[in-house]
């Protein structure tokens, strides 16, 4: 397994796709002793781009993968400070003024000042998920005055799927953007897969650890104890998990406000836990405990993602009692969290209409602190699964646009399968496409240098510049050769769109050049608004 | 030709696509001798939703599609008002008081009082496209207080496809939602795919003549003429064209604006107009002929639908100066349009980032006396080629939401090739999601209706209801039976993607079964906000 395998290829048991992506290579931005990796995508003008790339050393072409070694492990050299009020957290050090090397790090990657990502964290609006166990993962920081992020959510199910599959994912999905995954495996082999993948990813692995505790108990949710839970954190504590799930603000007395919804409760977590409050006539054991578990996730440094296990799953329970009940419990919940210096996201709805969505978000940032809030979509309608990626795009790129840090990705296959390997692909493309819109709208510095090369590249019918600036370079260079593909129509001037009489670019450029070797041909009044 | 085909079946010269949608029949609502077309989706729970149709008698299972004798001439019996003030149109007959036959059927359509049909027509604010000479169509109205409805453009180019393969994309297109197509033909034989199109179409047909005109002059703009262009627009009156693009806003002292532009004009109308404004050193003809043209449309009633030429057609360029004094010119023609009894709608532009969404649908409301909105999508990034259905379909229903009334779909093929049968459905699926999206948060009496029902399907693991309830019940039946093929799957209590032990819709039916069975398992207190 030394030899990279070719680009594209996946083999069943042991090997991943690797190779990059076309048009482009990694290169490392080397900053104080800091290796930041960046995709430059080269063009035939003689320009290139540096965009922001979470792909790992998989699309590169000098280094060697051995899944069974897993990746450098190279956050173990790099400076720890010391525990700051028994916690050693990015946010306990961002409070105490200290500069750790994966502030620096971000802060390199983002192209900002390494002083807004210190106060950022400090304040809780931001937050970077580091386990000191998983030292092969590349830092990456979830706050609104950053890139919006994508997480792609990936994992066995007991009726399907393989490790090497899901490790394949995992290397897939980052391939085309993903900043963070979750594992949320339930079938058997969970603590093997979730290894396979920490020591191969090289983004922040999150997972939720009710579902392994599940297992444990052959799936009967009332047999759940804290103990039992509190075992399986500090097992994938252990193993490096970066941030968990943990649906801690489903009260006992919030069962009953569900109980009249269209849809109930759709998380897993949340009914799980909801069964367990019922069953025992008891307050949950995750919110009694939750001091105990701050202490824990302190030690590590994981991030808490305070599940949404209320969240409404159609579009008649948007913005109900019951989902917003929990909010405010989450919100007490980060207050608890954040003086045990443990960094904190909110997680958000799945099921809103646009216009139920910017309340969302002020009420998140109102009760919770500011945490970054990281929403599943949201889908705008109920109407049409197998294109959930596209309602759910829709909700995404505006609850991003209000301040959402990180979007839970959606692939098509939502409501109704496990994604494959094209649905995972699909979805994360169309969630790049969700936060980059976002970022456009919110003014991110960097966000429109790569709509502008592309646009440039279109009128300059310069057509491989325009695929390979591309999220995805080959579909777009597919989808152009279906109708034209010939190497000359890779420079002519038309496309099959409109032919070659047609072309309102050629014109336009025609028109430019008249105007320019004849200005008396232009009227010499111009009206501008 | 007599014998409908097979479901699903495409023949290469003659025959379309026939047969009702899975699971669903349709069914005629009779009121005051109109028969207004409805899809009824029959549900096994016993009830049933009856939903919007736009696909004609091609999904009627009793009824006779002979291709080469045309649809029914239905409206040919309706009763039609005399001229009021030299004009034979909706509007003309709105503003006298007036109720045709066409808006009754529009109310009963949406399910509104046809008395705010009326006065919406009468104010501007919606159009109804009905050509006298199309009287094969359904009348359909285009408002903003009405449902958001979505345009599919088909027609060949000169690269590729043929007449046969147009009408079935027209007949295709219709059948999963298109409210109106716009034949964009420029290749060979226009005026007979055309007139095969407008024979056998159940909806409202739109076209931009200047394409026709510019073939019979060989695709050299400099050597069009008024008269050639008002002869082609008789040509296509005549054959029932309801509604054309006439980019009469492109002034001659407007080009230069457009200089420094990204991605200069991306209209094919807009920059033809451009270049023979720029060769003849002269005022556009569409501007200083614009009244004879108002004549010959009040005589069809064929509606406006007044070009955006001067689009934007990259991030950079959008709401730019160029775009939006030509905007102010098409408020000036919306006037005089008016003043003529014709009915106008506004097209809007092509790429938008989504902050700057919000302010172009208040300057055309502003400028142009609220006419019907009618924009290409728009996108909200330009990094996405082949994904482009998705980065305009968030644009798409965002502007809907402000009070776009007709959305122009956008194909996966757009800025690559030309779409395929395929491309025509995902493109028409994803923009009535966009246009859903946008009725349910504008709160349409009728919207929330369907998913509440596909919901409560999902709640209670009806699948088939589920899957037929869908904008694509085809795609989602697949998509499920790629992992659970089994008939009892498709009432089982669970899904692939978390399995059996897992299903949070099943935790929670037990749940409320259990509050419901023991009252006192419940606690007392519940904190609502």
């Amino acid at each position: 397994m030394g030899t990279p395998v070719s680009t594209e290829t996946t083999v069943a048991c042991n090997a991943v796709t690797t190779g990059p992506i076309s048009g482009s290579h990694k290169r490392h931005l080397e900053i104080d002793g800091l290796s930041i990796p960046q995709r430059r995508i080269e063009l035939t003008n003689g320009e290139h781009l540096d965009v922001y790339d979470t792909s790992g050393p998989y699309t590169d072409d000098t280094a060697t993968i051995d899944l069974e070694r897993g990746l450098p492990r190279t956050r173990d050299s790099w400076r720890r400070p010391a525990t700051v009020d028994g916690a050693s957290t990015q946010l306990a050090w961002a409070r105490a003024g200290l500069v750790t090397d994966e502030m620096r790090y971000v802060a390199a990657r983002e192209g900002v000042d390494v002083e807004l990502v210190r106060t950022e964290v400090a304040a809780g609006r931001a937050v970077i998920p580091v386990n000191h166990r998983h030292p092969e993962s590349e830092p990456m920081i979830i706050g609104k005055r950053f890139a919006v992020k994508v997480n792609a959510n990936i994992g066995n199910s007991a009726v399907t799927s393989s490790i090497a599959e899901e490790v394949e994912k995992m290397v897939w999905a980052t391939r085309w953007g993903a900043d963070t995954i979750m594992d949320l495996s339930t079938g058997a082999e969970i603590h093997q897969t979730r290894e396979w993948i920490l020591r191969n990813s090289p983004v922040p692995v999150g997972t939720v650890p009710i579902y392994q505790a599940l297992e444990k108990v052959k799936g009967d949710p009332t047999a759940l104890t804290w103990e039992l839970y509190r075992d399986t954190v500090i097992e994938q504590a252990e193993q490096g998990v970066d941030y968990m799930t943990v649906h801690a603000g489903v009260l006992w007395r919030y069962v009953p406000l569900t109980a009249r919804r269209v849809t109930g409760i759709v998380s897993r977590g949340g009914s799980i836990m909801a069964a367990w409050c019922l069953a025992h006539q008891q307050e949950s054991f995750l919110y009694t405990n939750f001091a105990e578990l701050c202490e824990i996730f302190a030690r590590y440094d994981i991030t808490f993602s305070l599940g949404d296990g209320l969240r409404p799953g159609s579009i008649a329970d948007a913005n109900d009692d019951a989902q917003f009940a929990e909010l405010r419990t989450l919100g007490e919940l980060t207050t608890i969290a954040k003086s045990h210096g443990v960094q904190v996201m909110i997680e958000g709805p799945g099921h809103v209409p646009m216009h139920k969505i910017a309340e969302n978000v002020r009420l998140e940032e109102e009760l919770c602190e500011e945490a970054p809030f990281y929403t599943l979509g949201p889908l705008a309608t109920d109407i049409a699964p197998a294109y959930d990626h596209i309602t759910s795009a829709i909700g995404a790129a505006m609850i991003a646009q209000a301040g959402t840090a990180m979007l839970c990705y959606v692939t098509p296959k939502e409501h109704l399968g496990l994604p494959n390997r094209d649905d995972v692909k699909v979805g994360v493309i169309t969630y790049k496409i969700a936060a980059h819109s976002a970022d456009l709208a919110k003014g991110h510095p960097r966000a429109q240098e790569r709509d502008d090369a592309l646009s440039k590249a279109r009128f300059e019918f310069r057509w491989h510049d325009q695929f390979n600036l591309a999220l995805d370079p080959d579909t777009a260079r597919e989808f152009h050769d279906e109708t034209l593909p010939a190497e000359p129509a890779k420079t002519a001037h038309f496309c099959s769109m409109c032919g070659p009489k047609f072309c309102s670019m050629r014109i336009s450029h025609d028109i430019r050049a008249q105007a320019e070797s004849d200005a008396t041909l232009l009227p010499l009044e111009v009206s501008t608004r």
